[in-house]
């Protein structure tokens, strides 16, 4: 059966469920066992956050979700490599690249700040922002996606178009189009000076694009601003590139070495020397980061 | 003088003034006589909505502001086709690929909804959304750039990043990081079925986006979603798009003849062949409405 994305109806935003199977029946999420509903076809349509994973961060409206795979089920404790390819956390990728919403679940056995008393809670729509890995306090390669609960109130000018619609609300009509935002890309004073300063010319292809009246570029910053990742918005963490290869460095599909060398991560070969200015002046700590959270 | 970006200190949204003089020695509004303060390298700064174009719209919440140029100072007529390329019109399409904010300032002479009584009113920070072009009601090309307000009291979890950042909010000391949004790529149902079939592979340049898990595109509205161009969501007005040539599309540096040739508008020249698909079937009048916006 193709998964269903977004609300289902009849079972609002706090709905309390005694166990999984009460949650499946109700078709929040379907897996008896797996916290990640999902795969890499289709993407992910539902997380359970319940503590299962030792490295999972609750923030409430931002959760940090550890993959599938690795962990002993006795134990509870990472005993090998999380593999992105992985059927679920590939769907979480997918739900990420296509701003698919998530339906999280919150048990029990989670962030007491955060987590019902007993049984599963359904907490309402998250996007997936980003992935990365990282070693994790076990000693193993876990990989870890950000959650971003999406905001159905939101009463901005472009709300009908940049959150999700329910598909179907409970004893309503959808008041929004079934719109998601795939993709947010941003600027800051820093970006643009180094964007400004390559004129516009991708770093990694060497392509400036061109439109009606002016260039287009993105400014990437190499270890990513945000949690979990924390980079600074300076200019020796950011790259100006086209959109493509910014697609590309954020989810791991290329990466720097040292000498700065462009390589493809999907098949390891060099795509080339990255294009530098001698004003802008590369931290290597930075891109060390990016490597380590793309396992490079 | 570089130009200034965003709120000036002292002077809150709402701030009145008499005359274009008190604007320009606030900083609100350097130019005597432009409506447009900008230019193609650095951007433009601010806007002053007063009434002065007949296709100009004021819906409150967003403007559908006309570009420089063409006009009888005297009838206050179009009497020339504008260009894109015009300074305050290129700056203006600057602070869209760069997501600069803009000024608003309303004159008495605009829409007696949203216009002040008397003088110019300070009105907040607005986005470039887009712009293009259309045969205005006196029979000449004009430039239209819709211009979208910020939501400075966004309350939604990333509205730190989403939203604009008050460079110096008078009497107090900025809440939120500097950084604008640059653009926003949306999804939908229709455009993912289009982007799956296609396998994700553009189909403009054939080259299919690859990231660590899965492969990324996006679905381009070839008559564009939302106002003012109204178009539907589609599958005959769906494009499975690379980001860069996505870009390029929806700013008018690349469009399609009848017989799906693509053509590079900055030259002229064909870059080759749509490719196609037996299942996804282009309606011709969505890729004439966007020609007819680029002025082609």
């Amino acid at each position: 059966m193709a998964k269903t994305f977004g609300h289902i109806p009849g079972f609002p935003v706090g709905s309390l469920f005694p166990r999984r199977t009460e949650l499946r029946l109700a078709g929040l999420h379907a897996p008896n066992m797996h916290g990640i509903s999902g795969n890499p076809r289709e993407g992910a349509d539902s997380i359970v956050v319940s503590g299962g994973y030792v490295d999972d961060e609750d923030h409430g409206s931002w959760i940090l979700y550890t993959g599938h795979g690795g962990r002993d089920n006795d134990t509870k404790r990472q005993v090998a490599n999380q593999e992105i390819t992985d059927s679920g956390n590939a769907g979480l990728v997918k739900s990420q690249l296509e701003g698919l919403p998530v339906r999280v679940i919150r048990g029990a056995g989670g962030d007491p700040r955060y987590s019902p008393e007993s049984g599963f809670r359904y907490d309402g729509l998250f996007r997936v922002e980003s992935h990365g890995s990282k070693i994790g306090v076990d000693g193993f390669r876990i990989w870890q996606f950000r959650m971003v609960q999406i905001d159905e109130d939101d009463s901005s000018p472009d709300a009908d178009v940049v959150t999700l619609a329910p598909t179907a609300p409970a004893g309503g009509t959808p008041s929004r189009k079934p719109v998601q935002t795939q993709r947010i890309v941003r600027n800051t004073a820093v970006a643009q000076w180094v964007k400004e300063l390559h004129k516009h010319t991708c770093q990694v292809c060497g392509d400036a694009l061109e439109v009606d009246s002016g260039f287009y570029s993105e400014g990437a910053h190499i270890q990513a601003l945000g949690k979990p990742y924390n980079g600074p918005d300076v200019v020796g963490n950011v790259l100006c590139l086209c959109p493509n290869d910014h697609v590309r460095f954020d989810n791991g599909a290329l990466y720097l070495t040292d000498d700065l060398k462009v390589i493809n991560a999907l098949n390891g070969q060099v795509r080339g020397q990255l294009r530098v200015h001698a004003k802008h002046k590369i931290d290597l700590a930075y891109v060390q980061h990016h490597r380590a959270r793309w396992g490079q």
